[in-house]
């Protein structure tokens, strides 16, 4: 599949397609895994795939400089779903190498780009945003979180930042240029370099790709005033999506039967694993003699994504089901017991984490 | 001179010369001094020409029911002029018949749409502009000031304004709809609802026409979401420019020669004065007969719109200047005399009001 877009749409649906398209297009380094001292799962595995400026992050973790991580978090609906994973797989991994660690709440961009009100927003991310991005692995004591609402700073970066932006680079970063985008988009260069408010300070972005326009317009805005010495350019590794069950490219929320919620009721996950594309052959002869096709699976990439930690076991099952040993009926018995586990501890840790929340000291 | 514009642009130089016009195409009510108890000067003047939903605020004003009215301080200069003069006449107005009163230091508009770091607003709104504001008659006690920059409802208001509106609105009313002045106008409906946060309020903007696009905008805003019965709609009231001396539409400082500053040594005041653009004749002779042609004369206006209090003494010098029984030179005399004893009486207040700053508390 090469279908190759102009423009990536961040409050869209997703036209990439060919991830070294992407990398090629849109002018990115390619991610290589050896530069990064233990790398985790999903960076050894080729889902994390490009990055900009991702030296500056290896010295900083090799030389135990400080840096730091950021990520947002935007509380326009009341679950997430396992694509969202990736993001916080990565931002641990930066958190256990020394960033310091950052979460807002994209309170203000719910409002201005998806209309839900700020105080409804805050509710919601209060009761379940923060408390599942926690329970998928973040440090609380190592993981400063705030509200773009009410974070001043942000704002005023934000603000002192529009006004070296024009309209038509905003229509070639994003497409469109609705005013309510246009806030968005323009605090989140507040948010990305809130941590170098006080001073410069190298820092990472871990993004899905979908994400790059917001990248590009603050680099694109440091590049403008670059001069001001203010800040350092800020860095961003990308990764791709959790395909949909139904092989498309994006898991969403919008096809809910091709999609793992988090929370979810492990039966009604297994059920969708049942139901999900796999590369396996029309018969079970057929099957047996050539494999399944390993890079059509959905099921298999489940497995690769999210539900198998250890490299070796990966490989067996890889191979297993490649040689036609395995069946799609085994690999899916296998997804399902694992995601079950896998969500009756999100589930567990779901419930501790929100415990905690009323104690989560919020910055500004 | 009929010259209208379809768009009237609140950052740039305004094309607004025909009064009439401005009523009918923008659709404005026009304002009757007597629909309001004691009209000020510029009220009752004919400088304040127009408004929308006044009878809502004279209303209040009879009935002694709670209503409010605000404006703001753009801190993108070091000055103000004269002109800036008539909003705080109006807003004095207002608060002197019960209004609750707000000014905000519009230092997140300044950074937007003016490129002025917002620290360096805020240094400028507490050095000068808000002792100004209150040395040109507000009364500091009756007065809530804020910083755009601090007031995180304010921003909430905006950001959740910023989705209902679209770019073709936002063309329509502007002209223009860069980054910064999307941004700029967007916190400028949460500046006008922010007293209506809490509940609904009948409250008045006293501005010049040039500002227009903004109360549109807001008004726009609410009676797309009108359902909700969230806010009242704004009332506002608008004023002419004060010319400039050269009988331009606007004084300004970008031309200092025929703008009268605030501070301004009176010399260099009286001097302008001198070479203002009058309605004289081209010979004495000629005076003496036909009288002057007031309409044409700025030095009658500034008269007229700022150093005469009383109706009468402003009749009698009218009544003598139109005959040609008063020369050029006399009633630049009279003028020069009556800027000298403003301009040294506001530097005194500005003294006075600069000991009160750090006592003033700010509201968000």
């Amino acid at each position: 599949m090469v279908v190759m877009i102009e423009v990536i749409d961040p409050w869209g649906s997703c036209l990439v397609e060919d991830y070294a398209c992407v990398v090629r297009d849109f002018g990115l380094e390619q991610f290589r895994a050896s530069a990064f001292p233990k790398p985790n799962r999903i960076m050894r595995r080729g889902v994390v795939f490009a990055g900009r400026d991702l030296q500056r992050i290896a010295e900083c973790i090799k030389n135990k400089k400080p840096f730091y991580a950021l990520t947002g978090i935007m509380p326009s609906s009341e679950k997430i779903h396992l694509g969202t994973r990736l993001v916080v797989d990565n931002l641990k991994y930066f958190q256990e190498h020394g960033a310091k660690t950052f979460i807002l709440v994209a309170d203000l961009e719910a409002a201005a780009a998806r209309g839900v009100p700020v105080a409804e927003a805050r509710k919601r991310a209060l009761e379940f945003h923060i408390p599942a991005y926690l329970a998928l692995g973040l440090d609380y004591r190592k993981t400063a979180f705030y509200f773009q609402s009410e974070n001043t700073t942000v704002i005023k970066l934000a603000f002192e930042a529009s006004q070296k932006i024009t309209l038509a680079e905003f229509k070639a970063a994003y497409g469109s240029a609705e005013p309510g985008r246009i806030m968005s988009a323009v605090t989140q260069i507040g948010d990305i370099l809130y941590p170098q408010a006080e001073k410069p300070l190298p820092g990472i972005i871990p993004v899905g790709i979908d994400q790059e326009p917001h990248i590009r317009l603050t680099r694109d805005y440091l590049n403008s005033i670059k001069s001001s010495k203010r800040f350092v350019q800020v860095s961003s590794i990308y990764h791709k999506f959790t395909p949909s069950l139904d092989g498309s490219l994006k898991m969403s929320k919008s096809k809910p039967e091709s999609c793992i919620e988090l929370p979810e009721d492990p039966k009604v996950a297994c059920k969708k694993i049942q139901r999900a594309l796999t590369g396996a052959r029309d018969t079970l002869e057929e099957h047996k003699r050539l494999g399944a096709i390993i890079e059509k699976d959905m099921v298999f990439e489940l497995l690769k994504q999210h539900l198998v930690e250890d490299d070796n076991e990966l490989k067996e099952i890889h191979d297993e089901y490649k040689s036609g040993r395995m069946s799609a009926g085994e690999i899916k018995q296998i997804a399902c017991e694992k995601m079950t586990a896998f969500l009756k501890d999100f589930d567990a840790k779901l419930e501790d984490s929100r415990s905690l929340v009323k104690d989560l000291q919020f910055v500004s």
